[in-house]
C-alpha cells in the first residue's frame, strides 16, 4: 500500500560521527524529511548531541534519545536510519536495520568489499527498502548540468580522458588515531573515504559501464598496518574509441577535488566537483574545441565559466530525494544501489591490484 | 672575448612553419633581439612570410630571404638560429647550425631521442654556442611564482602528487596529414608535441630529479603508422616520503592544460601553464592545508587566486633570456641543456614503457 505522501520521512540516526553533524542539519533542511531519534552507544552521548545540533521533531520536541543502536531499530516510528558507522561495522547493522523494515541511507565506504554489500542489498531487496550510499555530490544541480554537457556527444565528442583528485590532509592526530586507518574500522583507508568518490565520479562520467580493467600505480603510500594514505589508479576501457582514467586519493596532500573530462570535442572541468566550495552555487568550466586553444599562434580562449544556483546544499537535496524514493516506492529502488554496487566493485579491483603488486584487475 | 652588450642579436629563422609566425613576433618583441633573415627551401615562401609578418631588420628595412637552409646558416651576420624543423631533421641541422657558431634555440621535442639531443648538445658544446629548446612556459614570471610556492617547503610541505593534461584536438585533416603525425617527421606524435610540456612541468616540479621509474599506462592509442595520438604515463620516485606524478597528452581531446601540485600542507594548480590564456596577465589558484577543506562539517574555504603580470608574452622572455645568454656567454651555458637532456630522456623512458608493453622504465 503506498505510504501518505504528505507525512515527512523520519529519520533515525545511528551514531554520533562528526559527519552525523552536517546530516542532521540536512535532514532538518530537506522538505520531506525530519530527525527523528538518535541513537549513540552511550545515551549521555546521543542527548548531547540531540542538544548541541537543536534537533527537534515534528512536535518541536528534542528528539527521542537512545543508548544503544538496537532501540533505535525497535522504533516504530522510526522510517529510515541514517548510517554513519565506521565501515567494518556497515553489514551487520544494515542488515539488522533491513530486517526491521528501516530504509537505509549508508555512509560511503559502504562496506568493506562488495561481498559485504551484496549482503546488504539482498537484505534491502528482501525485506522492500530503499537503499541510498550517502555520496552528496551527485545530488547537486551542478553534476546534473555537468552531465547534460558531456552527454551530449554531437557538441561533447567522444570522452577520452578523466582525470579526478580526492585530497585532503588528515594531520598527524588522525594519522594515528582516526578509525579511517584503523583496520578494526575502516580497512579501505584513504581508498574508502577519498576513492570512493572519484570512482564515481569516473563511473558516472562514463554512465557507470565498468572498465575492462583497473591498475594501480606504483607505489601508493600504506601506514604499518596496511591501510591506503595515498593512491593512484587508472582504468582502462578497451573499445574504440578508447577511455582512459585516472585518479589520486591521499590523506598526506593539501585539499584538491579536481575532476575533468576531456571529450573530443569539449572538456569540462569542476575543481570542487565533491563538496562545492560555496553552499548556495558551483561552477563549472568550459572549454570548446571549436574555438580551441591555438598552440600555433596564441589566440587562446578562456574556459568557460558556468555557475549552478541550489537552494538547498547537496546534501539535503540527496536526503529529499532519498525522503521522496521512500514515500514514492512500492518495491526497492535498484537505480542506487547498482551505483554503489559497481562504485565497491571497483573500489574492490584497486585494492586488489595494489595487493597483486599494481597488476592489472579485469571486471 | 665578450661580445658587445649593447647590439642585438640577430637571429636567423629557419623555416616558416606556423609556430615561426609566433616566434618572429617575439624575437620583435624581445628587448634585445631582432630578425635578421629568414630561409625556406622556397625562396617565394620564405619572402612571403617576411613580408606577411613584417619582419624588418635593425635598418628597418625587410630582412634578408634565403631560398636555402645552408645559405642562411653561412650569413655572417646571423648570432642565432630558431629552428623550428620538423623533429626527425633537427640533429642534422643543429648540428650544422652549431658548427656555424650559430647560438640555438631548437623548437621541441628537441630530438628522435637522447641519443641525437646528445649530438646536438655535444656540437653546441664543442663550438661554444648557446642552447635552449624553445619551451616557452619556463619563461613566465608566473611559472617563477609558483615555483616559489612549491619550493618553501615549510609552507607547502612535500610534494605528494603532480598531475598534468596537454590536449590539444587536431581535427582529421591533421590526423591524416599533418607532419606531427608522420613518422619520418616526428615520429613523437603527442608525446613529443604536447606531453613534451607536462614532463617537463614534472621534472620542474620536483627541481629536475628524475623518477625512479616511469610507466606507460594501458592503452595508449597509436596510429596505423604506430604514431601515438593520446598516452597517459606516471612517474614515481620512490624515496619516502614517496611522490607520484601522472600525465595525460593527447591530440585528441579537447584543449586542457591543467597543472595540479599537491603539496602536503598546500596544493597549487594552473589550468594554463603551458600558454597562458591570457597575453598580460596569468594566475595560479592556491589552496592551503591549514584552512583546508572539512569534509565533515563542510566549512569550506576556496582557493586564493594569485594573479601575475607580464609586459612581455612568454615567448619574447624566453628569446630575450636566451638572447641575454648569447650575449653574457664565455663558455656555453650548460643548464638548459640539462633540462632539455633529462626532458627528452623521459619522453624516451615513455615510448619505450609503451613499446614494452606498459612496463615500468627504470631510468
Amino acid at each position: 500500500m503506498e505510504e501518505n505522501q504528505t507525512t515527512l520521512v523520519r529519520f533515525g540516526i545511528m551514531g554520533c560521527a562528526t559527519i552525523a553533524r552536517k546530516m542532521s542539519r540536512a535532514i532538518k533542511l530537506a522538505p520531506n524529511s525530519t530527525p527523528h531519534a538518535i541513537a549513540s552507544r552511550s545515551l549521555e552521548k546521543a542527548k548531547a548531541f540531540a542538544t548541541q545540533n537543536e534537533l527537534l521533531d515534528e512536535q518541536g520536541k528534542l528528539i527521542k534519545t537512545y543508548g544503544s543502536y538496537v532501540e533505535l531499530l525497535d522504533d516504530q516510528e522510526v522510517d529510515a536510519i541514517y548510517m554513519p558507522l565506521p565501515t567494518s561495522l556497515h553489514v551487520e547493522w544494515a542488515v539488522l536495520a533491513a530486517s526491521k523494515k528501516k530504509h537505509l541511507l549508508l555512509e560511503k565506504p559502504t562496506a568493506l568489499n562488495l561481498a559485504q554489500l551484496d549482503q546488504i542489498l539482498e537484505a534491502c531487496q528482501v525485506h522492500g527498502v530503499q537503499f541510498m550510499d550517502a555520496t552528496m555530490w551527485y545530488h547537486h544541480p551542478r553534476t546534473a548540468m555537468m552531465k547534460q554537457v558531456i552527454s551530449n556527444s554531437a557538441n561533447f565528442g567522444h570522452i577520452h580522458k578523466i582525470t579526478c583528485t580526492s585530497c585532503y590532509p588528515v594531520g598527524s592526530d588522525f594519522l594515528e588515531r582516526d578509525i579511517r586507518v584503523d583496520p578494526e574500522f575502516d580497512a579501505l583507508g584513504a581508498l574508502g573515504d577519498l576513492g570512493w568518490y572519484n570512482i564515481g565520479q569516473i563511473l558516472w562520467a562514463v554512465d557507470y559501464k565498468l572498465p575492462t580493467f583497473v591498475t594501480a600505480l606504483p607505489a601508493a603510500t600504506l601506514n604499518s598496518k596496511g591501510i591506503i594514505l595515498a593512491c593512484t589508479a587508472s582504468f582502462q576501457w578497451e573499445e574504440e574509441p578508447k577511455t582512459t582514467a585516472t585518479f589520486h586519493c591521499s590523506f598526506l596532500s593539501s585539499a584538491s577535488m579536481d575532476v575533468t573530462v576531456c571529450g573530443s570535442i569539449e572538456s569540462v572541468h569542476a575543481t570542487d566537483l565533491t563538496i562545492p566550495w560555496q553552499e548556495k552555487t558551483a561552477s563549472l568550466f568550459l572549454t570548446s574545441g571549436a574555438k580551441c586553444v591555438n598552440l600555433q599562434s596564441g589566440s587562446n580562449v578562456e574556459a568557460e565559466e558556468v555557475v549552478v544556483e541550489t537552494q538547498l546544499p547537496q546534501e539535503a537535496l540527496m536526503v529529499q530525494e532519498f525522503a521522496l524514493l521512500v514515500k514514492g516506492i512500492k518495491s526497492c529502488d535498484k537505480t542506487w544501489a547498482e551505483i554503489s554496487r559497481k562504485t565497491q566493485m571497483v573500489v574492490d579491483a584497486v585494492r586488489n591490484s595494489i595487493d597483486l603488486g599494481y597488476k592489472p584487475v579485469y571486471l
